[in-house]
């Protein structure tokens, strides 16, 4: 087998590919250069995963990477028809960002249960004013979304006392079918949108959802912007269906100035940060380099993306 | 045996007493006229527990209660030598407060280990600003307090994956004694007061405690402000010998406008509402109740105080 040839989407030097050094020939490529170099690449890294160039860049045939990796878990930025219709293999980060985001989803439950954001403004205005907070044991929340993520953060509320409804695309156990998920959301006190982006899923976070919801429940989006109509979402907000909400993924990213999300009375913007604590880049590194060795080795690969469905199907 | 007069120190009105109705005669004290109603009080409530009256005004010798019950965990507030000294019984809320104050105390860590004081600035400033945050999983923290809430915080950081040290007055089984305290401190990245406030706790966290702690370490008071030298720890978050601070409670309480703790960057200021969730004054006053029927049966109280030691002891 000759040298193969990794072609590296994204501008970021690679981290150290440690064990790899000298077995593949790294070519980087940035959006502009994608189409020319993918022809020759048996590999095709997405190592900007904030990128959509591969949808535009994707040869329809001809010669083309047999394997492309995204540094991520979501595959909507890559999965064009032709990818979809390919026998090229797609794998993902699985794995990597399961507890740094149930983390992340904890920290704002838990800020949202105790009045944080606004104890800050009133810090900010030296103003002392005691309030009530909730007791987050005992709540109940609905998880939309029912792979690593969402189970990672249906565990960490239970660690905390909630009472955790996961939600998928088909009952099994333990997860609740999309026929369930009115029912859910009229009782919960925090939905949280964990899915993976595909036709299904969306924009199912929209006017009549948010109606669904209780006055008092938070709405929390660590999956993909496009799972939620923004525009019902504000409005949801500024008339009190839900009592506020926090989201690290939007429509465009990066939110743009203009955005009336930035100043809206109760919700909470963050810059799409929820999986990445210290190390991340160094983790899909490592992931990546393992892949890259069952693959160099002719062995079936992990973390293979259901291109039809749009994610890693299955436990 | 004659119905007993219950004296309620407080202006806000006491919730309803429920099956106590009819078996004790209620009486109000404020502050001013706190001393001349104690002689004919077979109770003390302390309902108000922000205030600090009763030391000021109980009886050397001569009629007074029997019996001092504090809606609060502390009882810093009450203990004067002359009650200390008398056969007057003292209990607290033992048991209220611990899930509640476990809870924020998870929310502030989190809050921290995920940046979010930071985003919300940035959200203001309508800045996109990605960062890497920290995973808590794997971190160590150090609860300062072996009592039921300190326990309660030990327990609620460990179900996050944080492993926690809780020390004590003495060591015990899984507690560690004051001569591990620094040891502790030097590796913890979280470090949590929840002591009671005695004659050796009093300004234990000082200058030389703050230089043991590591530059990434976090420092959260939900004890009693006189736990901490107040200038010595803004010194530190200054010359950011740690990595910040979140205080719910302080040597002066409303903290006057004029501290320069609102303004100090790296630190959290909250108004002393940790324990304090919805309900909350529903249960201080079921426990009371409680307390009262064993009492008016001449049964032993649960909650007791040492009034020598300055809490409750045991388990």
């Amino acid at each position: 087998m000759t040298t193969p040839t990794l072609l590296v989407l994204g501008t970021d030097p690679l981290p150290r590919l440690g064990r790899l050094t000298g077995r593949v020939r790294v070519e980087y490529a940035d959006e502009s250069t994608l189409a020319a170099r993918l022809p020759s690449a048996d590999v095709l890294l997405v190592w900007d995963f904030t990128s959509h160039a591969v949808r535009a860049a994707w040869p329809g045939g001809g010669p083309r990477p047999r394997w492309v990796h995204t540094a991520s878990a979501g595959v909507d930025h890559l999965l064009c028809p032709e990818l979809a219709a390919s026998d090229t293999v797609v794998t993902n980060a699985r794995g990597v960002f399961d507890g740094p985001i149930a983390e992340y989803v904890a920290a704002l439950v838990l800020a949202f249960a105790k009045d944080l954001p606004r104890t800050l403004t009133f810090q900010r205005e030296r103003t002392w004013r005691h309030r009530e907070s909730r007791r987050l044991a005992g709540t109940r929340a609905c998880v939309v979304g029912s792979g690593p993520i969402g189970r990672a953060i249906a565990g960490t509320l239970e660690a905390l006392g909630v009472t955790a409804a996961l939600v998928g695309r088909a009952p099994r156990d333990g997860v609740h079918g999309p026929e369930d998920l009115d029912r859910l959301l009229a009782r919960a006190d925090w939905v949280i949108a964990a899915a993976p982006l595909t036709e299904s899923t969306r924009g199912m976070f929209d006017a009549r959802r948010f109606g669904v919801m209780q006055p008092s429940a938070y709405f929390v989006n660590v999956g993909r912007g496009q799972l939620v109509v923004e525009e019902a979402l504000a409005e949801a907000v500024r008339r009190r269906w839900i009592a506020g909400a926090a989201l690290d993924v939007f429509e465009t990213e990066p939110l743009p100035p203009d955005s009336p999300l930035w100043r809206l009375p109760g919700l909470v913007v963050s810059p799409h940060m929820s999986g990445d604590t210290v190390g991340w880049r160094d983790e899909l590194r490592a992931q990546f380099v393992e892949l890259f060795e069952l693959w160099a080795a002719g062995r079936p690969l992990v973390n293979v993306v259901d291109k039809q469905r749009g994610y890693v199907p299955g436990h």
